[in-house]
């Protein structure tokens, strides 16, 4: 008898037909003999049709009040998924996130969870229940309801499981698993049967978006093993845990484009000390999340002058840009060019650690196939570059023929 | 500076420009310097749309869930009213009833409130909030959500109003108050300044359903003043209270019809112990609520027969045939009529209990205008009689005229 977590996305109970179909899979785990605890976020549209009802009052509501609005949308499919279990002659009880005591932090709509007092979870499952649990939600110490932010239900399954010691945590999504590229640009990619925390990080870092970062670093932290599948149909999905030695004969994970980055470069600022900070200090304080920074060496000749560039989310661009505009005069810098022409490609894999010259022959594969390499950026596991946009997708391939197969 | 508890039903907040407008009304009481507690029930049709849900899933859910599912309408109200009174400058906060301290017994659906624990409320009144509480719901001593049952979110409001010891409760509606009689077969009645408890009942049991006989009885039982107004302007409305010595000098308060009452009569009822018995028990045990019960005289001559005549709601009528078919051999009764076409007509008043003559009074009115009597029933402030429908409403007419002019 195992202890398995399931959590179900908005698509997979988007309608009482979907929520019907949720339920007769928990029974088929439930009549193996399993403990089940599942995790649900909100039916999907629930959460977006109740933020139009708060801004058709104000364009920003208050975080704590729609922390209280937010939550009704678990909280209906908690009920509507313990009904349809009922339905079909299990027993079944539903929680909110605050009654199945999951703590949180204080800061509303992108709470931090604490920890987590299980104990009603387990006298419900030891009492022959499915548990179902509203994901994205919590409470915090003084009983206020909050929310986790984006991405918030994947993190209820995975600290649950943890919180639990269960066997197995299955996050359903309408994806396969983890595959070693997106499958729409390289045909031959294949769903991968394990990857590492690391990998999956830098994988999702790279914009292959299964998964939110922070629920991975959770598990990481937290060593909690997941699986990651289909809600779609009945296929193994891809487990994600701790790396192992055999994880390391494999050189490269897989191969990752992300179309969503854009590029400043600020030609010509004063080569002094705190130029850069001042930029990127302005940037965070709005907020942008700045990804990758090349600085090149200073000029010859002259007063030491450099070239500064880095990529942004497309969306952040604008506001960048204004950021940028409104600092000229103070850092000195002659002009600021940005393009939204840009690739990020990444080769990911922990066997890099162990293996010399990954680099190298990635850049030989991008110059044979008459690449130009604008930005470079390596971790240890992580080799990334940016690229013309137009080249990213044949690069992509390129890549994966070289490193995959 | 006064504790005023307000209460709005669902119409009252059906959409965000609905919640609005509570909201201004609200903002002029806070402005006067008084303390408000708001009581709202879910936007209408939200209540019946997940309830539709539910009954996609199973024809008969769970009522534990059923309550972790409908609880969840006033949770939204309550956010967007909140976030409605931020929006005019106001400091709000909103509390679910399990927050607000409202704890009830374990029975779902229709759960009955024990005691009401408002220390948070009232922190959050003295920190300058006003606070909005979600009717309709509660929580168990361990922690479940209820709700109420119908009527419920009125019962919220009178209930916060005994533990607040608020000095004015107020009921919104979508009428101006409680009147001598419904204006829509009456235009000349008029609006009661004042009515008692003991009154209200029996107006509402006489089928002028302002509000649900249970907030009325909980508001006597706790001695909770209470004004029934009207969400569409700033009328004074009709206000609830102990009745005092100045109320006695009026014989007649209201007159009510009640069109939703059907008759059955039992012709040749043998007359033995336990026979009424068995048929009211049987009625009972199948949730049919009689009203009014009348036994005629024995006949005269051979074994001693009785007829028995009893009044039912309407849309019970079928159930109740039924039932009464099936103990037509054990009861021994000859026939079973059941009419539809019947009024009850009654006059309430508390100033009934130090006047005589007040039934005659009203059978002479009732004879003169051709109107012949099926079944009385009186209490100490109350005549009921059973009439022909089609005679109903100028009936009445003639009631109030004699008794209010």
């Amino acid at each position: 008898m195992a202890l398995i977590v399931q959590k179900f996305g908005g698509t997979s109970v988007g309608n009482t037909d979907r929520i019907k179909n949720v339920a007769r899979r928990v029974a088929r785990y439930r009549e193996q003999g399993d403990q089940v605890v599942v995790v649900v976020s909100a039916m999907s549209g629930v959460t977006d049709g109740l933020l139009k009802l708060a801004r058709e009052i104000t364009p920003l509501p208050d975080e704590r009040e729609t922390d209280m609005l937010l939550a009704t949308g678990e909280q209906q499919t908690i009920a509507l998924t313990a009904i349809a279990l009922h339905s079909l002659g299990l027993k079944a009880v539903s929680f909110t996130g605050a009654q199945a005591g999951i703590v949180t932090d204080l800061v509303h709509t992108k709470a931090r969870i604490q920890n987590i007092s299980p104990a009603e979870v387990h006298r419900a499952l030891d009492a022959g229940n499915v548990v179902i649990v509203a994901g994205f939600q919590g409470r915090t110490p003084d009983g206020q309801i909050t929310t986790l932010g984006r991405g918030g239900s994947d993190l209820s399954a995975i600290a649950l499981a943890g919180a639990l010691k269960a066997d197995l945590c299955q996050i359903y999504t309408d994806v396969d698993g983890v595959y070693t590229a997106d499958p729409r640009i390289v045909p031959t990619a294949r769903k991968l049967a394990e990857i590492s925390y690391d990998e999956m990080l830098e994988m999702a870092g790279a914009g292959s978006k299964v998964m939110q970062l922070r629920s991975v670093e959770f598990a990481k932290k937290f060593n909690v093993v997941f699986e990651v599948r289909s809600s779609l149909n009945d296929n193994p999905g891809t487990i994600v845990k701790e790396e192992s030695t055999s994880m390391e004969s494999v050189v490269v994970r897989g191969v990752s484009l992300d179309k969503n980055q854009a590029k400043i470069t600020l030609f010509g600022v004063p080569d002094r000390p705190g130029r850069a900070a001042r930029i990127f200090r302005a940037l965070a304080d709005a907020s942008v999340n700045v990804d990758m920074i090349v600085q090149n060496a200073s000029h010859a000749g002259g007063s030491p002058m450099t070239d500064l560039s880095f990529t942004v989310d497309k969306p952040d661009l604008l506001k960048a840009n204004q950021i940028i505009a409104g600092l000229k005069t103070e850092v000195g810098f002659r002009e600021a060019v940005a393009t939204e022409n840009i690739g990020k490609l990444s080769i990911v894999g922990v066997g890099m650690r162990s293996h010399a010259g990954v680099a190298a022959k990635m850049f030989d594969v991008l110059a044979h196939e008459d690449v130009n390499i604008d930005m470079i950026s390596t971790s240890e596991i992580k080799v990334s570059v940016v690229i013309d946009l137009a080249k990213g997708e044949a690069a992509t391939r390129a890549l994966h023929q070289a490193f995959i197969g």
